[in-house]
């Protein structure tokens, strides 16, 4: 960290500061330009309250030099990390492909629907059994039953499952029952959720937050890899910003990005992403190339009829006409989708 | 809801749409002008899925008429909502003076602060317990030892305590100790959390997400009154914008917006609403004369070493000479700053 | 547009209101629902004011219906526009490759970097003469200098040029030297700019503003059109969002919609639209799939000793390597890059 | 400003890094920390090119220290700047009341507004001659008409004039007929028209852009001050960002903010900073106590039918009830408000 100081400081202030941070175990190391001293901050800075030296009379600002996320910085592993589910890969080349109905609403449904999905090419089932709604009047999801069907159309397909987890209380039956666990844009910075994520060993789908900065989105991650469980897939969902016309702006230079920043793979949901069933296609491609280890799309029998999210779910042959292009193209790009 | 057709629909397609609504219990108003036909749903719509509709084929966009909450909306309820918190009031001409550390540090610092708020003024004293933080690596509260500290500060002043809450394992505890509960901005959407909350009777302090729009926020308090629990403070503290000079962009006109939309009363955080502690005297001002209903200031004895948020407390002493201040505006307002 | 009146609105009151609207030649379509009335315009309402009748006492809001777009409008121009520049062709499937430095800074620098893009692959030569910079201390670009000198490198190599103009005082210079004038970011809304080109025939490019939805976009495209020149490009580069990693958060789902909106071709900047080089080349495969007319990268002999942008332009040499992945997916997708 | 090297770089790479910054005539000052070595650069870099120094192959970031402004600094100029119009000053205490019609409409309008505005405590008048609309078919003012009944009705009253400036075309009319040249949002980058307004000594009111920074902002006013005219008042009008419900975000921090950046002063737009006139009246209340140097309010005699932005007028009668409060509430703050 450095610390730029206030122009006219004497150097009898800059002592007694000095003095403070050396007595936090650090060293320093004064740089005196023409208008402006620096002091820079040398040793494990990560536990220092930043806002605290700020507001020092003679500090004019602080600038960091260093990342603040360690298990999740690609710095001190470099190689890409690949999640296994149930022996199916992600990361490294490894691409997912993830789609399913943004609610699981009867057994019926489900099933068909994951049946349509595996004969189109998907490799893993995504199914909201607990939904969060902006709306308390809005539909919640089938709760427990749902992730029971959920399950049975994993069962009956062989597709690992997916399912969005909301609050601790049902952590120990999604560990039992659901292959990897999503958590939500909303819940991106749920520390006390995201602290009982890092305590199992399950993979976890981890969406980045409506307003969430890369760096914000990496120390959530951090929050579960400091528990001790690594397997975390990021997934790049839209953010917000003033454009109305899409439901959330889809931020794909998040792929590169994330990328250079960590070892930890990443994944696109072009369906929360623009909000339009017509956009999925395009975006998905342009995920695809981008570099993305996955997709994870809305797919619904009958977008019309869907409880929730019908605007932005394709159908199953609306999928199942997309999935060779994007094998076309992931092939162009040296990944294996693999199924 | 209104309903805009695509140009070129057939009258069948109409027909079918028309009587897919009805099956619904609506009924519809058709409107056919020169270019465009549209159509008026009449009847409770709460229910339905806006985003279902919007993807029939023949709808080219859905227009809301009315707003999705209902318990927190003033057309209903016309009059202001008056919190009361052990014989003080909250709203409707009671101003709240909400004061105190972000984290509760050790028994000494909060009851030498505590007790130089009550002198100062303050109404309220404030004091985080759990601490939601961006890195897992920070310090994170000192929890129920915290909140025992804080609970002993407010008897020692007989001020009525304020804290966060970030996670339903510990309500009892909060629905105990705490005379107001904070949820904070991070946790706007943790719909489970709002639900637990909601079946208390505990007045709860309802921070808008960083990304939040009025509407998102007002049903976040409509998840806490749909469970029967009226008590629901707002508190503006800063959107999420591209100016990063401050920590966030205090948002002020949401006091007059809110006071329109809803009856419920509105308080404004300038510490997190700028980041800088000497902007929280202007802020705290303006907030007085935009109508709000009380302000919640961090404020540390030592802001240089607090273990959080140094750079946007203030000390003391600077609130001690700042409330005189603010008490002139609201009385020039016409409000009552209680002490 | 529809008028939503505010509940409790007597008939006389609306019997007013709609005197008023009938006088401004339009009519009106009632409708009558359970909590709420809403009236209906028919008839022309481009050249009402609807901030005015917002005004309106019994008015709870307005409501638009159609986009206020016209001759960019897709829906009275249902086939895309091909924009023809000196032979070459841009859109409906012709895809422009637009490459060079962000400044003209001296005769060998632009022309050799001229050759080399053309060699590599290149279609169009762009290099900007005027810079609009932030900072009035920054280099401004050699002016009237670096275009003779883009002219010659242009002729050189027999590649069209593309010029950014920031004022109308040098437009007669424009429209005789450069091919495709080019309106930056930051003049997306000069209307006076906008009109004057409007007036020429020659082939605008069009930048979106660093905060311009969608619709603000092609009302400014509108301004250019409804002047009697329909050659305009649109040029995704990029919006200003909270992210600060990159320079500008590209926004690829703008081709899509843009695609659905209007007929217009619209080309991607990954070079402003991420503010790195090594994202460079995944942005624009991703741009090419996504259906993008075209590419514009900045392309710089020596980034590290670049007058301006410098971070974002990527060398002779991975341009070249870049163009032939390019080309490959815009096979797959049926486009034809022409060289 | 500092380079950040990234890890693993050679003693020769860093050698060699130095000397070019070297040779830029500039100092270095080296530090080599636990993990990372910084370069502090010592000299003027105000004319280096950070991007460039970003590009180069072992500079994994550059921090600056010092704002790229100086005339509008602060750090050189600790003292308020206070700006003379005819007699009347703003600034340093003195406190602006702008008002008058968004549009110049007739000769009867502008003048029964002025004369109403004189009355109730105004003391300079606004009208826009020249309008920047979104919409080439909306309204554009009355241009030269517009500004000649301005000045009638200035000279009526004895208000000073202010009005908007859209190109340079104009700019001499401008300097002979309006007392402060307003340069609108949209044309905050508009660098042609600000150089040539630097060259005038007529002073400007310069808007602060949609998604402008205050560093950018304060860049444009360093434009015109560079060219020797320092007769700059910034105003704040709103920022984008994700809210709708007002039609900008009144950013009140921008007070404090730039008080302490700059000395130059800085007033509120109310009108276009929330879009809604019922917010007018609370927004400037609390832009009075934040400090601000004063403020402009659209105000109309019939809103309903301004043919511009009548939804954020106010009427003469609104704002006669207004200004005691606003008087009352500058006089606790010490201000004087002329009149």
């Amino acid at each position: 960290m450095i610390l730029v100081l206030k122009p006219g400081t004497t150097e009898e202030q800059q002592r007694e500061l000095i003095n403070e941070i050396e007595r936090l175990g650090l060293k320093v190391h004064v740089s005196t330009g023409e208008q402006t001293t620096i002091i820079g901050l040398i040793g494990d800075v990560s536990k220092i309250n930043p806002y605290a030296l700020a507001s020092h009379e003679i500090v004019a600002k602080t600038l960091r030099v260093n990342e603040p996320f360690k298990k999740a910085n690609r710095m001190f592993k470099p190689e890409d990390t690949v999640i296994e589910v149930r022996g199916r890969k992600i990361g490294a080349g490894h691409f997912a492909m993830i789609a399913g109905p943004c609610s699981v609403e009867s057994e019926e449904q489900i099933i068909s629907i994951a049946r349509a999905l595996k004969k189109a090419g998907a490799t893993f089932l995504r199914g909201g059994a607990y939904k969060p709604r902006t709306s308390p009047y809005s539909f919640q999801g089938l709760g427990i039953e749902g992730l029971e069907l959920l399950k049975t159309a994993g069962k009956e397909t062989g597709l690992p499952i997916v399912s969005e987890i909301m609050s601790t209380e049902v952590l120990d039956r999604f560990v039992e029952d659901v292959d990897i666990i999503q958590v939500g844009a909303r819940n991106m910075q749920n520390f006390v959720l995201l602290r009982e994520l890092g305590r199992t060993r399950k993979p976890i789908l981890l969406k980045r937050g409506l307003s969430a900065t890369y760096e914000e989105w990496l120390m959530s991650a951090e929050y579960i890899m400091s528990e001790g469980n690594e397997n975390v897939i990021l997934c790049e969902r839209g953010i917000r910003t003033f454009e109305t016309y899409t439901r959330n702006t889809l931020d794909l230079s998040a792929v590169p990005a994330i990328k250079r920043l960590s070892h930890l793979p990443i994944i696109i949901d072009p369906s929360h992403g623009t909000g339009k069933a017509w956009m999925v296609p395009p975006m998905s491609k342009a995920a695809v190339v981008s570099g993305a280890d996955g997709l994870i799309i809305e797919v619904h029998n009958n977008p019309k009829c869907a409880l929730s999210d019908g605007e932005q779910s394709i159908t199953p042959d609306d999928y199942a006409a997309l999935v060779p292009d994007l094998r076309k193209l992931a092939g162009f790009e040296g990944r294996s989708i693999e199924f």
